[in-house]
């Protein structure tokens, strides 16, 4: 195995979140920080095989010019996050990396991301079947040129508008045909997955987001072997969520009312400020609450932009619930948190679980992933504790076999 | 089973979680109110033979005067709990129940307690045996008198100042030549526990005071095969450590500190503003934590006593927390709850548990009840969602052999 | 004096406002209740010859059924306030002054506040002309049955949609002759507000609608002599503001975003649920900030309805600033208030303070009532300790001369 | 006025306050950064003839091995404040204004201060006149040095544990003569008040420590025509109940309580950590709150020293206040604020303040300099708004002559 060498592959691999994990991939790697924050680095991961992270090598598509580094140092700058010593010591890594990184495409992506493009190179496709086929060129040189065992795909780009799907997106035998006309079928994000998962690369969708998430692309994965993961990474308001509403629930306290502020600046917050894009976060914000407790409480998520937040978040929640003899009591919650900070350690997890996933012969979706998202696929379980305990079923077992 | 009749006897009955417990059993059993807030009133308890709550009958000691309706009339006009409806209802049980409390003893329970006492009989025996013997008498008078298959005792009463045991404490050979002194060899808390447990009565210490929390009380109870629930009911701040903390474990997230502010009103809130009183309720508020973390952040617990919040209370939590990079993030919250409403049904379901754990022959701690109790008595599980599972397992066992 | 009474007449008479003003003024009156939080109660103004509470007669109007008892009654039933004893001793004034109350107006109040009218008599008239004389009978009805000295007209009734005004408002000449069409010149506000000025009676609008901010009712207020005060009583988040926003300015503190996030339930919150009617209240709420700066920060004002609230409102507002050295910081605040009982005691003093304004010969916008006001008429102050200090110079002022 | 020059000395100087202080005034006045935070550099200042930053040089004593950039780099690496760039261009003045400061002095100043001085120097005098002489030596050194016009001396070092004066500090004449006895008579904070006052200098006390508030010399000030400012800098919590205590006065908002709970680390959390220090800072910010309201409503203020917050300051306060017909209603806030940040621009606006009013010879205490402080001395004023009116009444009078 020491010569085992994996590869991690960004969609929106130069955003705040990938440049964050590819900075602490580096860092951790070259012992400057420890992996606090990690899943997989608690100890009952110790005994399952994960590809420890000086084996990963970072590449990625993007529709901005800017690097790794570029995004670290204005993080650092204007966020307050990171150390110099962490950005020194990871800065020949992230220098490397840059030269794997390659124009993405916005076919059908809405019209807010279009906007962000600056690489001409992002609007020369024109039909899904050209961009799936540009993509999956530079996916294999990334593994060819790096020699890499094996790739993970993960989509941490910005949040596309909702997507309706129909049933021309139910079978692959239906899907196929469509994708060489100029009309998009499918948004980008699925147009990624596609390009990945018929590659045989695991993917993880961190983004709420299409992506694999359509019947035709589910038989592909099941078709090629690959494993899946998503989406939409839980990783503040929505955790909490996930934690509290099991205690509601176990003590018979009837929530009536949840009210969710967030707060956000930075690169998510200034795409989730276009209302199309918002409603797809906000959807999967709302639903969990209500799956949890088994009833519907009246329920309220904003999400707003605001710039002097750079990359830090604050959600403010506001809980009414009926006690015994009718009385009604309330809890409130401010959560101050750095997305890509909380955002970046989850996906390193994702990359590392996924990527053992398939050596292990896995296929489709994972359902013992579900602590890691918000909208977890292939399993109806919200409570974070249930799924937490899903995954560590998983661990016991896979390390018995192992 | 038509005619089974069970007894609720409180220890520091007519305070407000005892006067709030007895409003709501006559209120919930008369159909004035729904039993929210009860964890035995949901679906996953419909298949054990609890006792329903219009079987019960209320008694108890005091160490004040004072009765359950003025207790509650006096919480509705202060608190701004209750409504007009339910206490008209629930009148003529809090009358007829009444007759049932006796004078309580307040040998040995420190200065602050002692001097909240206002009848004389309370004062008038002089050697814990004399006391036990008294405490008997009452117990048996209300069985007999109300035609009780089964009772209950549960302590409700102010908690007691810290005690250590010693090796007197260590069997029930060597404790019990010393009952006779007079100098007290156990607190208040444990002369009532001794008395329960000694007539073959279930005990359960809502309280952080000692209770049966002595070796020699503990080998009494499997003597005289008594179940034993305790100690300290999580209802508010607490819960949500127990709820918070294995959050943080699961995801990695290093805690650096835990502030927690509490600041309540009411008779709790006023005894336990002598600092000897206050240390114990602090000392099991703040063990959570570290045990399930399983390193020790810096915490740090107050309590507070402010006349104006009479019942109710808040408590503002600072959590300070280390992500990915040694990034410092922030959770704070805010509780706002009734005492009293919230410890009220929990003390409901434990006198439903103990009764039936006693009909199916169980004895001594009762380890699935963990997730009611701050320091939950023969387990060493805090994790709010582990204990709750406990219960559960529990649940599904008993069903099927009951 | 001895003999000197005056009414207080309410457009919304028996909404929740109203009718914890009508509930007060008697409670009060009666020496039920001390009139804590009435400005006009502090030291200050006992030199000034205001109208005591004993002096008021209450009537109004509405669109709905419903009388001042049963909305205490609902008040006090669904959101915890007022005592049973409060409303014991008011109800023989609260019934007597049910006998005061008339069918309102709804022509032209946009389509949320017209579904809300019960009353077919609020539907009868069809030119605002029709309307302001149904309503000056109405008025001199009351004045003459009641004899009494002197009336105020005070509008606590749901906000309208924002309206602008036109040439056409520009003066009374212009105004008049459309007054008679059935198109609706002006909204139902302004209908009352005219009314009531032409009769020569002082007139308050605690509302955001238009009301009397035309600058043909200015005119005619002018012309008759009357004393005006408005627009939007500031009561609970804005208040916060126009005190907070100083003391960032005087620190010479950057405000770089500040945040405010509302939620309530009530009869106002059904109504500021409609997005017409929450636009116009969140622009009064929004400009104060910008006005005290100096400069505009980043803000965001949401109002939403959540019924589990009942009357009560809660506020969090997140400021972040820039101090020495571009260091960000943050404050945070949590506003936990019942709105009627917050707006009621100023409404009292408004109409205490117009009524002597009248007497004294005062005529239009009352600049020195600037601190109870969202958006003050007849001012350009937003600080609230500066229009506090108008305040206490027009009282030493008055006090002199009086 | 070209040619003039100032001199800040500072006691305690390389502690965080100092040289934060010490930072921005560098970088100011080298055009690095704005200055943001300090009241003098907002336009009413403008006619002043305040000194500007580029006049300033610094000094002070310290009785910690440590110099101004240390400290500086310390609080950036672990407090998350400054930029590198401003570090880098501040490099020369605090590597040439280390050399500028001297040992101090311990002399009674409790043993919690004691045991942080790691100079042998600060133990080496035995009578408070050995103390102050060799202070006014360092302080003619530093004058005569540096050409410098004027000196003040500001005292930001660590809080003193309370003290009591006596009959002895009554007057000067009393006093004198026991300065030669070993046994201390003055803490240390007025050995430096007394030795810069008797030199001429002006004295600002940022602390809650005694410094110059003994009458005796107040005595000597006056005879120096020597103008004072003091004491304890109002910065954050106090500054909010400072603005928020006049809202509920004015307002006629009964306060039934006020809870402030202040957690903080950095070294002036460590020193507050002994409760003796503590309870120095408890008692200044908990009788503003009584002051401004004319009455005592139930208050509880503490200070926690929490070591994961660094120099960052966490204050939670609970408002429990009573409003209309006895309704309860709450106001929490959340003050999250770096200590060094909020007090150094107060305090070079504080230098300047002073050097201004000696040259326009006023002496002893200086009332308008209020707004600054948590215990104004020589005016019984706590509203800030009150405060800040008297500086701007200060500054018109003041433009006006000068």
């Amino acid at each position: 195995m020491a010569k085992h060498r994996v590869g991690l592959w960004l969609i929106g691999a130069c955003g705040s979140v990938g440049s964050t994990a590819a900075l602490g991939l580096s860092a951790v790697a070259r012992g400057a920080t420890a992996p606090i924050g990690m899943v997989t680095a608690t100890p009952a991961f110790d005994r399952l095989n994960l590809d420890s992270l000086d084996k990963f090598v970072v590449g990625g598509h993007d529709i901005r010019r800017g690097r790794f580094l570029e995004t670290v140092l204005e993080l650092h700058a204007r966020s307050n996050i990171f150390t110099t010593a962490q950005i020194d010591i990871a800065r020949p890594d992230l220098e490397d990396w840059a030269h794997n990184v390659r124009p993405g495409t916005v076919l059908a992506s809405g019209q807010s991301i279009t906007e962000l493009a600056e690489l001409p190179e992002v609007r020369q496709v024109h039909t899904p079947l050209d961009a799936i086929a540009r993509i999956q060129a530079d996916l294999k040189e990334f593994q060819k040129g790096n020699s890499l065992d094996q790739v993970v795909v993960v989509n941490v780009a910005s949040t596309e508008p909702p997507f309706i799907a129909g049933d021309e997106h139910s079978t692959l035998a239906k899907l196929k045909p469509l994708l060489e006309r100029t009309t998009p079928v499918i948004p980008s994000s699925s147009i990624y997955a596609y390009a990945a998962i018929d590659l045989g690369l695991p993917y993880v969708n961190f983004t709420p987001s299409v992506g694999s998430c359509l019947p035709a692309i589910h038989e592909l994965a099941r078709l090629k072997k690959v494993p899946l993961a998503g989406k939409d990474g839980k990783t503040g308001e929505t955790l909490m969520k996930a934690v509290l509403a099991p205690m509601f629930a176990a003590r018979n306290l009837r929530v009536m009312s949840w009210v969710g502020h967030n707060i956000l600046g930075g690169g998510d917050g200034r795409t989730l400020a276009s209302p199309d894009n918002k409603s797809s976060k906000v959807q999967t914000k709302d639903a969990i609450v209500r799956d949890i407790l088994g009833y519907k409480p009246q329920t309220h998520v904003s999400i707003e932009y605001i710039e002097s937040l750079d990359d830090w978040k604050t959600a403010w929640d506001h809980l009414h619930f009926e006690g015994f003899l009718g009385t009604k009591m309330m809890l409130q919650f401010t959560w101050q948190g750095c997305d890509s900070i909380l955002a970046a350690p989850l996906m390193l997890d994702l990359a590392r679980l996924t990527l053992f996933a398939q050596r292990r012969g896995e296929a489709g979706p994972l359902p013992h992933l579900a602590s890691f998202f918000k909208s977890p696929i292939g399993v109806n379980e919200h409570d974070f504790f249930k799924q937490y305990m899903m995954l560590g079923e998983y661990v016991s077992k896979a390390s018995l076999t192992s």
